[in-house]
């Protein structure tokens, strides 16, 4: 074949808080040739993610994206020329493809195939990517919610929030979300179910927390830190969990942030607090997607996309993302 | 049988601080009926915990004294009079007796039958009571260590904290101590089988803490809160367990003092931090003491015991215990 231009964006600089279009730059390199296990991908859809912020922050991430290298990302691309055993030209694949047309990888990049040809190849970066399947595992086997338990979820229209908030409904929860808009809050009751909605840049948190949660809040599932999770940790039940999936509304940990002890809340509350990062549970990865998908078939699982095209839409779009401009999951039509 | 008159302490007022002796006084009054369901007992050793503090404490406290009731306590005593089917005279009980001479008490107030004759039975108050049974109940089922793991105990030569330095030693990890005393780093060391023990009173805890734990820290068996906790997390492995077993470093919880906040090292750490209190494991204590007794038996389980002699040598007891006067579970033999 000939050889293919590809467009890429790089890293140019760190960002100080929230990433801008400023510390991304787009070029225009050749493709390198396909080696013995290795694929070139042609891709489809780029995913925008809060955790872009902190792969890209100088601290001690556990995924951090060095300045030069290629923005990373989840994708979904098509194969367009396979040197490694199993994959095959025109097979669609959910994987660390990057912010760019194409990518050449080993297979240690692939996440999954996808096989199902009746959903959107989009939802794989979506409900049925990192947000859907986080959710999923992270409110399955840290949040552990039983029936009739009272579930709060700190970004309860977001794309992990919605699908927690779906997904402990389902499992016959009481669920309560906290969201930032009268716009996000009718979406959390009228797309995704929740029981009760806290608008926390208007309502006084506490006083709604006592209202919705007369009983306690057995599973809290934390996106955010801060004065939200500062609220809602001293109406912990007996037992409850909390779920440290995300830290949103802290801006920098360097200095580390000061705080109201929780010590004697997990004390008195006999109450586990856990934090979950996803990549250590890829082993499950493929069954929660199954399930999911099924959910979706069957329409119990509501989701939103926010679409824009072309790769440049990319750099500024994680901003986009911490002012809170996008309705659901953020993607990238190539 | 003829009337007896019981000795007992009551408390007469509630503690600003540390509960001292003005806070309790002494009086007679005569032993009531032993009623159906009811036995007599009359104590021969006494208990004092740091958690009769919380017990006295005017809060929200898991297992609140009221003023003018007889001083709650674990003690051990025999059987001399029952009304209660499966107990009988000259048994010996574990249970909550309270600071008094004899107790007229339902079967709701035994922890257990003490039946072996081999042990002292002051031990079912310490090693084989509340401290032991805490230490191997939280450290197995909270704390999880693994052989070859680290295990950082934040009051090494307590009561519980040297049960659990002990233990964990035992299950084969590398055990690391921090205590207050010269006298107390030498106990860990010669009594208790620490592998490293750190004065945190003269000692820079964080680069200690790293010398003893180049690996990372894989088990925190926390007694303390407060600076102890804020030097040792930042220090958590991937994957790390925290057990808030007690929180004797604050003293106050009203306001709630401030500390560094803990969810980005929870998150990124994939930590889990829980709260553990005896009284939600009754179900197993039997069993730990049953494996503790073996170990003491087999001389691989060290204690020390400070015992003092009569009645009113309790009441001053909580607040020598706070002052760190006692080397050893503080007992009251009658």
């Amino acid at each position: 074949m000939t050889q293919l231009q590809n467009q890429a964006i790089y890293v140019a600089s760190r960002p100080t808080g929230i990433p801008t279009a400023e510390n991304f730059r787009k070029a225009t390199q050749a493709i390198p040739a396909v080696k013995p296990g290795q694929i070139l991908i042609r891709n489809e859809w780029l995913s925008i993610e809060p955790a872009m912020r902190g792969w890209l922050a100088d601290a001690n991430n556990y995924a951090s994206v060095a300045v030069g290298d290629v923005m990373r990302s989840f994708c979904v691309g098509v194969i367009v020329e396979s040197q490694a055993e199993g994959y095959n030209v025109g097979e669609r694949l959910m994987g660390w493809f990057g912010w760019q047309h194409y990518a050449v990888v080993g297979t240690d990049a692939i996440v999954q195939k996808i096989t199902a040809t009746d959903l959107s190849p989009s939802l794989y970066l979506g409900v049925l990517g990192l947000n859907g399947i986080t959710a999923a595992t992270a409110l399955t086997e840290i949040g552990q919610p039983k029936q009739g338990e009272t579930v709060v979820v700190s970004t309860a229209a977001g794309g992990v929030g919605s699908c927690v908030g779906q997904l402990a409904k389902l499992m016959g929860c009481r669920v309560v979300g906290l969201t930032s808009s009268a716009e996000k809050v009718k979406a959390c009751y009228e797309q995704f179910g929740y029981d009760h909605v806290i608008n926390y840049k208007t309502d006084d948190i506490a006083a709604a927390l006592k209202t919705a949660c007369p009983d306690g809040i057995d599973v809290y599932f934390d996106n955010t830190s801060g004065k939200i999770s500062d609220t809602v940790m001293p109406q912990l039940a007996i037992g409850a969990r909390v779920v440290i999936c995300g830290t949103a509304s802290i801006a920098s940990w360097d200095p580390v942030p000061m705080g109201p002890r929780i010590e004697r809340i997990l004390l008195t509350r006999r109450a586990r607090m856990q934090g979950f990062i996803l990549f250590d549970h890829m082993d499950t990865y493929g069954n929660y997607v199954s399930q999911l998908e099924d959910l979706i078939r069957a329409g119990k699982l509501n989701y939103s996309e926010h679409i824009t095209d072309g790769l440049d839409t990319a750099m500024g779009a994680i901003a986009e993302l911490y002012r809170g401009e996008n309705l659901g999951k953020r993607l990238i039509r190539l």
